[in-house]
């Protein structure tokens, strides 16, 4: 009896080993650096293996949504922070969570600063969003006259939001790999601090320092001179951080288990039953094409290293059509299960809504 | 009061008029043609949106799992086919499936139609997938010989599994626009029947044919020599479809209501609360680019036509990315709600669970 004995369609597998490894890690570095880890659980979205967490130490959280904080709030958590630039439609929930637990929001223009201190009756962090190169949200950090602007609307309005620090998302990280990502990472931290120095200068000084992203706190083995990270992909990995050099295969602790339904030797390919719908649709690029994940054979009750030559070639809503180099090809049949390393975890996450441990146990999320 | 009065986050509306018009067309145009009208309920997958199915006189229905198969059961369907290659670790449910419903399944492959036989004890009708160029799934139809082995094993096998037809899914008209999906039509359709007819030379005649996709259902005004269509699509459209020609503007029925979060005048877009989680990755290429959406501004208890000039430039988990035109970027603020055209609405109805009527009513489906 293996884990592929108790499944009858696409399941998402979960190495909880090497997920508690990787977990312990990046806990490790932040403690041995002195900076608070504050883990983004979007990825995993688990009260339960949020509690892996709490066994290393971690107090304080980062989610994306107010619902995931409420979720994440009924587990017990009590410092949480909605990295979502603030969205005012959401204020009356705001307000609840910030009865309950300590909140932070987001702010990056003048009008939410204000909607939000008139809002709020309960006390809640701020964080004003820089932007560092991402270019997706928050005030260019350029502009510091801007950030100022905002931070002084905080600083003044004197209700119930306080202002806390800066923060800002490298996200194009992702799209650096290797030693570029650390190169991205440090600028971010340089351009912040930059920042937060102007505001200083100012008359607005005590502000903190937020910042990370996966590949940057992973890669970099000095953190800076910030006072938290919020690395959140780094959990599980994935496909992607793979071949971005960012982890070892090992390190990989999701894969979707996917049967195979056909076999087609002369385009040199087999579709299997798991599409958009259980990997998401997400993408990365790999010699020149989109790849939208990497197959691996079962191993035991887990998954061997990614197939060399095999990849993920498109998704439908529930077919994968995967690409197999000619010595794999011939040993998959109809009726094998292949496990497919995702692009992107924390949507594939998303998606799936459950795991299942490599030792059969069943993990749900907050979905 | 409006429907954006009663939501506080991303939320997927449905013009149900519009959806039901969509729905009377098609099966009207089925019913002239006389042709059998087996509606693809992966894209809205709700039983209460089937009853408007029921109420123009559909009876048969096309599914893309065991799961849906099983929800759309015991909402009193009767006739299902699971459009998607057989996947043999589900023997035993599509065995009760078969004992409650007429049951259809895709074989594409010796191996299947023999597992089929072997472990089937319910009746239940085998459509052979054949490839006329979509090179997802299906034996090539230049590959006659290998199909009729196939339907020659599924006559000889005796058993609980009946060879109804033939079957393929042209989901190459996606990639084509306008009257090039016509054609592209079509000529599926002589394909399939070039395949039939040399079976029947061979002795395995009385075969039916079932064809179908949106794009070539649609936009054909002659269906052809088939016995059933299995288009989805068209009971929302999306963006996409727009875009291609096979629709105009006020008939694609779902859209979603985002909160806008942020204003980038300098980079000439906004940031909304609507991503990859409500939307799906899924893209269509526009103008050059892959676009995720096309945003409306609201209208009433609706949405109007898209904005020119105005795309979802990127998604990420829950931000959106829009660009808009200047005089369009001058009149949206931080906390208007924006309406995204999904790229995809198929993937977006998965993605978001339910809809939100313009008259207020909840609708869910089977996810």
């Amino acid at each position: 009896m293996t884990v592929f004995d108790a499944i009858d369609q696409p399941t998402l597998l979960l190495n909880s080993a090497a997920a508690k490894r990787n977990i312990r890690r990046m806990a490790q570095k932040a403690r041995e650096q002195g900076v608070r880890f504050r883990p983004h659980f979007k990825t995993h979205q688990s009260a339960q293996i949020g509690e892996w967490f709490r066994a290393e130490g971690v107090e304080a959280i980062t989610v994306s949504s107010v619902e995931m904080a409420e979720y994440f709030a009924d587990a017990g958590w009590t410092d949480i922070l909605i990295a979502f630039s603030a969205n005012w439609h959401q204020t009356a929930r705001m307000n609840r969570l910030a009865q309950r637990v300590r909140l932070g929001l987001l702010v990056e223009s003048l009008e939410t600063a204000q909607t939000l201190a008139g809002q709020l009756s309960a006390a809640a962090d701020a964080w004003i969003k820089v932007d560092v190169g991402a270019a997706r949200t928050g005030v260019p950090w350029q502009d510091a006259a801007q950030v100022g602007q905002i931070a002084a609307q905080l600083r003044n309005a004197g209700g119930a939001l306080r202002l806390r620090g800066l923060l800002t998302h490298a996200g194009h990280t992702y799209a650096a790999s290797g030693m570029d990502a650390v190169r991205v990472y440090h600028e971010g931290v340089t351009h912040l601090a930059a920042v937060r120095d102007a505001l200083a200068a100012q008359g607005l000084g005590g502000l903190a320092l937020s910042v990370g992203d996966t590949p940057g706190c992973t890669l970099s083995p000095d953190l800076g001179a910030v006072d938290e990270i919020r690395p959140g992909n780094f959990v599980f990995f994935d496909a992607k951080q793979m071949s971005a050099g960012v982890c070892p295969p090992q390190e990989v602790a999701a894969a979707l288990a996917c049967p195979v339904v056909a076999v087609h030797p002369l385009r040199g390919q087999v579709v299997v039953y798991g599409g958009a719908i259980h990997l998401s649709k997400d993408s990365f690029p790999l010699n020149g094409r989109a790849v939208y994940g990497l197959p691996a054979l079962p191993q035991g009750d887990g998954w061997g290293e990614p197939l060399a030559g095999g990849f993920v070639a498109s998704l439908s809503q529930e077919h994968g059509v995967v690409t197999l180099a000619a010595e794999d090809l011939a040993r998959v049949r109809v009726g094998d299960w292949l496990c497919i390393l995702p692009a992107h975890s924390c949507l594939t996450v998303h998606a799936m809504r459950r795991y299942l441990t490599l030792d059969g146990e069943w993990i749900s999320t907050c979905n």
